[in-house]
């Protein structure tokens, strides 16, 4: 099940979609026609659904599969909607530093012996299609498409072979960096990575979260492309740590809580090695094969 | 005015409480019982109050001014009830690395050459007399007090000048941490600041915020005792980067929002410097002189 938070137009209220059949099916509407009755507030908000478990995926189920015939009237033109990045108030945002040998290769950075992880916070989130600050603080903007693991489940020191049973689903971040503020480094604190990594708008996220049972994480083909030129290419079978790794890693002494976002690094071709620095007005589509495309494009800070 | 979240026994609902003349002041039943209506919202979350800004204090000064002769019944012995962190979700906990000299010394780490974030999330964040867990994960767990600072309005590119306009208030954190995961740091990315820091229960906050008009941050003193030993001893004149500094540097392409904490680093006397650890049992008391006395132990994680 591919999974959203929408508005059918600007300044209408968020509601959680569906992606069914091309079009975007407004859950908690679906709910009221099938059922004649009250949706539950999982269909409302996506981090409550999230919370909600295989409870709320049954459900979701169920009520899709009784929609037949009036899918139109509860249902909108995807391209015509208004997105919100599918998680807003994560409690966490993690992501791993050079993830892929890649990306360590092309910047001359040996991969870090464990998983490293930095973080965001919810000001840097935003939906597919919304703009992303080019900001008065950098002269240094970046791309980094990543598959992105959001949590399903409340976990403690997860063992790696039971690491799957705590994921949601997977989306599309792209992670924008600022390289003129994370480097350098600065021994023995290292990269600066809260301006470096954190400022608004930073991390797209979306379009929609794809259910765990219908994505094999280790598989999939991330492409990330300014104004249509392709500028990274990558395979998630190259990641140095995997997905179970890391949230085995990750909760060691940290409590994994539904809707926390993981984001697992990106592959080569960033502007970093390649001097092709972004600029406002470019338009960035981050793709993931088996999710979909998430497409920011930049604004100049005034 | 110094403000505080708790409930009179454990179990019973959250409350904004205000100290007055040795009580805790339960506030939305204060203002039930002076104007006989409903209090707003701002006097049920105390996130919710300091975003209100002025108007909030403004109304909580009325309503405290009108009260003569009923605070009894309004009220309860700060010693009995049970405090939760003054804010439990902030959108962003910021911290700084060494900000005082004589902790770089006492480390022999030189301090950065401009000030230092790392971060933690709200799994971190305990209230006074709550237990702090002494992780499996870690075997030297280490104590910091500081000074931590509440935004009280959304501003970006805050000029030094303007920063305590943004200002809440403050309280004190123990910014407690596990040396043996924040250390080595791996160059290039630098110290492991997620596990280093951020396990749970990691950030002990309050007992309460002091309202910005009755402190001077430069002028307070902080101290830290283990079972009533004092291990750590400084002042706030003494940090490298002031108050109004790190605001200014930290909402540098950040936006800063009402709830947000960021704690200015800690003076000399940790475990790290003294070998001194922390254990199982112990009792931390931060100390802020114009603020109040922060108590936390530890219990080892099963």
């Amino acid at each position: 099940m591919k999974l959203l938070s929408f508005s059918p137009v600007p300044g209408e209220g968020k509601r959680v979609g569906v992606l069914l059949n091309g079009r975007v099916v407004d859950l908690a509407k679906a709910y009221e026609v099938v059922f004649e009755a009250s949706a539950p507030n999982w269909f409302l908000d996506l981090k409550e659904f999230v919370a909600g478990g295989d409870g709320a995926l049954l459900l979701a189920k169920e009520t899709l599969s009784r929609l037949k015939g009036v899918e139109g009237a509860v249902s909108y033109d995807p391209e015509k909607i208004v997105y919100y990045p599918p998680i807003e108030r994560p409690e966490k945002i993690l992501l791993l530093a050079v993830n892929y040998k890649s990306h360590g290769n092309e910047t001359s950075t040996s991969p870090p012996k464990e998983p490293y992880l930095f973080t965001k916070f919810a000001n840097a989130l935003v939906g597919h299609n919304q703009p992303v600050i080019y900001p008065k603080a950098s002269s240094r903007v970046d791309h980094e498409v990543e598959l992105a693991v959001v949590i399903g489940k409340r976990g403690k020191y997860i063992p790696r072979k039971e690491a799957f049973n705590y994921v949601f689903g997977y989306t599309i971040a792209n992670d924008v960096s600022f390289r003129d503020k994370q480097f350098p480094p600065e021994p023995p604190y290292g990269m600066r990575w809260v301006h470096g990594k954190g400022m608004d708008t930073a991390m797209p996220l979306g379009p929609w979260i794809v259910t765990r049972d219908e994505l094999d994480p280790n598989s999939v083909k991330l492409t990330l492309r300014v104004n249509g030129e392709v500028r990274q290419e990558g395979y998630a079978e190259d990641m140095i740590f995997k997905v179970d790794e890391v949230i085995e890693y990750t909760s060691n002494g940290i409590t994994l809580s539904p809707g926390d976002v993981i984001s697992t690094g990106t592959p080569q071709g960033v502007a970093l090695a390649t001097g092709k620095y972004l600029k406002p007005g470019d338009v960035m589509e981050a793709e993931i094969t088996g999710i979909g495309v998430l497409r920011n494009y930049l604004v100049e800070e005034k």
